[in-house]
């Protein structure tokens, strides 16, 4: 089973670090990305990370992915909430996924409850900050050598 | 009035022929696509394909063919249940529009359920496998001889 | 696999041809029937009709039905919306099975969105008018050959 | 305070003026945002326009903004009703936005009743026509002018 | 126009009189009919009366009368709240058509408060026990005049 | 039992005559009293009218009928629907109430489809334009011949 | 009181044994009516059996077992969930109902949770599959002998 | 296979025969579990009854029986509509469990028509009264002769 | 066409400025009349300006401005959320009518959210404090340019 | 703080111990008022008193005692389920508020359920008879000594 | 009738004046407890306190009080929204009860705003914090004085 | 901030390893509490384990713990989704929160997809099976020493 690691960035956190520092800290997208590859090489995995704010970007790195990830690693901002592309695409990809949140959806607006990509999860971390980065990676890690 | 056809593939629809077969099938899109256009050139009908996985590029597809398409055949996939601007772009287009499915969506998830589509085709096939991109074909090449 | 197609017409499809032709078209019942016999013929079936604005009689038909045969296409009219003893005599019934409508019912009222027929068909097609009754047949010939 | 506006314009509205003229009136994209701009300078105020099909498009295109914009006026078209991840970016826009409609979306189909961009925004204009498009800079100046 | 008036019963009337007369009074259906009758007779109307417990029977009946009937008087009974070939049936027809109840629907189980019957109806009567029929064919008669 | 009736008309009914003609006729207000008065004193009856814009003026009127109305009849126009005050009072009158409208609410929006007035009332006649007004009073008097 | 037994059986039960056979379990309708009139003669009632897949015949035969009926068992199948005709029949049925269902409804498609045979009902049994009959017919003893 | 039967009674029939008799009747608990024994013992079964007003007491009692019994019978009581718990514990028993209530919920409130314990049920049996106890076994009895 | 403007200030505005101001700005009513005045006057319009507290009351002022009025610009307070009776006596308003709210009602409670005034309005300004005020002439003059 | 309360009471109370007495009792508004006044006598507190049928004079009342009431007493009858202006002119009063029920409005029909008042409301009191009006002037009592 | 009442306290409240002062004030349970009792003592009655965390205890609590309580008091916490079993319990308990609750349910989170105690209460008394123990004797006293 | 850790286990939970495997895995509940404390103890944290089935017991649990847990780490089971006293007893905690699931709610029944946990909740964990425990403590880890 592949050793690589596809993290995957949703619209607007590319701006993390700037955005209601409140609600999603005060680290960079840089910053997580780090922790999160810092961790995998901790594990002797490799990470590769793609941000985009078009859902159809999304949907081509996940296809690309096809051919190489291990593991997909999910952070679908705005999108976990109405991209059913990405739910699809993401159905189709045949490796552990891990739904990853900074905050916790469920103590937002109502229409942060509702997860497309929850039912194509293998699990979900949430609520834990840039921490989550790291946590999702340690999940990911327990799976790939469980598998 | 014209006699080329906009046969539309919406997002993930390129990994036809891998993905779920149980669903799906095992032909891939070019079969599906080589299909339709047989089916097409039996009627004296042209056919030009476009898959996207952006919706956005789906709706500018849509506005480029507005000078020489005369039907639009589209399988808009997961945008079929929320690609809203998928809806008002196919609302503009001043021809028949035929929704297509490989699968029957009211046998599968509730959210699969609610067609956005739907308010603006001129009719449905689904639930046909390949077949359907022929059926859907041959009902464009009556509407067009009837119009 | 029998090659005999069981055609079952529900209420108030007897008046077709007289009522709301801006909906239904000018076509009678009985064109419908003879363009779809036209076409089985043409692909070496033969279909039997069975019209009735009773549900009783209609799951009695389909009951009798399951002696011989080979496919159902269904335009239940107004009892695709409630009529649950159908679709459970549909249930029961091992053949491919076609629902029809001539309009489309996702563009009329909200009460015809659920279809009770959905969830045991095989495919649908609708929205084409009289040419319906041609596809369905031609989706039916394709699924007995596979078959 | 920055005396730039970014004037965003969702999908399919560089059809205007061919699109359902009893809704949307005669008037092209170009002519509104002709309006617009001679509204804005009339107040000392300079307007830069993006027109897009693609969600990811136009948050690109308010994450640019950051940088240089005073405020944002916007008309998201069908995008108003789904695209939370427009949505996101505007909430993290730290200047006034004014939502604007040509027609007064709570007088036609259900689903174009809820607004994502509502919840973010300072003010909404809506129903005014070509009208709409002076009225949002007009509204813009002043709060500029306030703020 | 026709001077014929069809009174239809839905199902159970046959047995008014002996059911629930806290609701429906001690009046059996025959004398409510000769009450419609005598009223209608005074108008120089003349009416036929059919009841069934078969849905599919009043609507044969409606279909039957499409080449007799000046006005359809019609108590759907519990058909009243899912009979959508019986509605469609009416649709079809092109007489004035009024929905009767003895009781007031709206004052009972709630499932009572939907009547698939009133949105073809010209005008419901409803609450006023036997005399109600008097009251129908009071309006039938209003309308026939006026037609 | 007093022979007295309090006929009470809604807000905007003032305008009748005036109003959307094709919903409600181009008789007048008066015209329609008058005719409920005509048909009252046929049979010994008598009738007094209030009209207000102001449900707390209907809900006095009300109060004040306690001590001299054998029936009301009322047509509560929008109060009908959401009128709670008019529902209580009417449910403190210990008389035959007739809800009344011109045009049948069941064929119209769907917030006109709730009545606040049904649960109180003996009757209700809706959809039979002025005649309605004369057939209200029909039922009042055979409801008090009865009580 | 009577010591005779209705039992109903509703649209499709004519094929039980036939049909999902994991759901209905397979013995014949003959073979349940055969142990409920065993299990009925071995406490001095007699059975007699109506089976029909049209409403309206179901509802006859309540009608008429006014006449003679001490008890009703009913297994409505598909109508026990939309059949409102049969339940005001069973509602004017002054004697014991049993409802009863081979399977258990509640742990099959949603649309089968709604039962409107249970308001009227004394009671339900259901799950226990053939058994289910027997059980049935001891309730009905039971309430006979009490009543 | 076990012949014992473990019954389970819920929050407050403790106090049956003094509680709303003209809903529960006037037999005690104690007569009930009498009668229920009587059935086993004739079936050559044995019972053991465990009442509790804490729903981790019947967690607790049915995680103990999981070493000794052959059957479930319970009346969850208000447990029915809300008890999580308990039905998460009656999942993990792997053998026959009769839901037993002596009304029928159906016909009562609207929040006693939702069951948490229905679909980990085999059968249920409802508004028998006392009888109900002794069906419940009766239907045990035959399970565990065919299990 | 009329040059003169009614504006209708609904419930409790005649406390703006005392009342919550984080919401309503400091502004008096006084104030916010004297700027449409000024605004109008700019355009050659006139403004008749009438508050109330009472719903009857305002429907009385837009019956009285049938005879004189060229348009009407509405701030109907917490009457915009179930008005029905000002619903229709605006629908009656044969003139342009401008929907005006200080604050944004979507982003507010959600009963603020449906407005029953926006079916009958031709546009709506919302969320611009005082300003809206000016807006709303400056749309009603454009609007009575052009009409 | 003012000594001053204002006892207001809603549509329909004026006819208190007329109405339904079995829900109401057989107490006078009068009987209440002289309670309540000798309550806050024996507090060293006045009280002032208004019943209205009119919604917007009970808002005049509230918006009169701005200056000199040190608490309000609401009994808003039908109102408390709809009267959104009335929340609004409560939520402008700076004062304690008692929403005062003489029934208990949860244990009534589900549209008194919702209550407009509650959320603008310091506490509740219902379903005490007239002994609620004693102890709504004992909880301002306690309010103002404690504010 | 019995001078004893029994006063409940539900989950959590053990810990009052440490939890969210905010909400529930800085008195102890110990402190309110004793309000109460002295309030009871200066009406000639006694008080008995029970306080639990569990659902179960509280029933049992209730049970026990059947031979003693001549009223009960019940604030039952976070019970209120969902404890059913509670319900049952005190509808049961044939002495008046009073919903006490420190803060205003309908002014918090949606979820408590559905008390299913208040279907069984007599009375309620919310939102007065501590006080709310004194004015629920008070009412108490009255109750008993007048049954 | 103390080193000490509550790690709280639901309903059911007691049974891990018997239980429906192929959603919960074949560990035991004593492998995932060593699993956790070798983790807390290799970050020198220290591990206190409650399990029940009663809702009051982890009540009273997270009271006790108010004196000594840094932290707590819940696996409600059942109790997920309904246990408000849960809910509310965790909102007193003035300690990090983690919510625990081992399998992924959301990709299970419908009731399960309500937290009533999550509102209380720092972050969420669900779906990686025995692995959670480890992560759950890793992440409270973080959050002790970021505290």
């Amino acid at each position: 089973m592949s050793r690589l690691i596809l993290l995957l960035s949703g619209p607007n956190l590319n701006l993390l670090g700037e955005r209601e520092p409140e609600i999603y800290g005060t680290g960079t997208l840089d910053d997580h990305v780090a922790l999160a590859r810092r961790t995998a090489e901790a594990h002797g995995l490799e990470l590769k990370h793609v941000q985009s704010n078009h859902e159809g970007a999304l949907v081509d790195a996940i296809h690309a992915a096809r051919s190489w990830a291990g593991a997909i690693v999910i952070n679908a901002a705005a999108l976990t909430h109405y991209g059913r592309s990405l739910q699809d695409a993401l159905a189709m990809a045949d490796v552990p996924i891990v739904e990853l949140h900074i905050s916790n959806p469920h103590s937002r607006e109502e229409w942060r409850h509702l997860s497309v990509v929850a039912p194509v999860a293998t699990g979900v971390i949430a609520g834990f900050g840039a921490d989550g980065y790291r946590l999702a990676i340690e999940a990911v890690a327990t799976l790939l050598n469980a598998g």
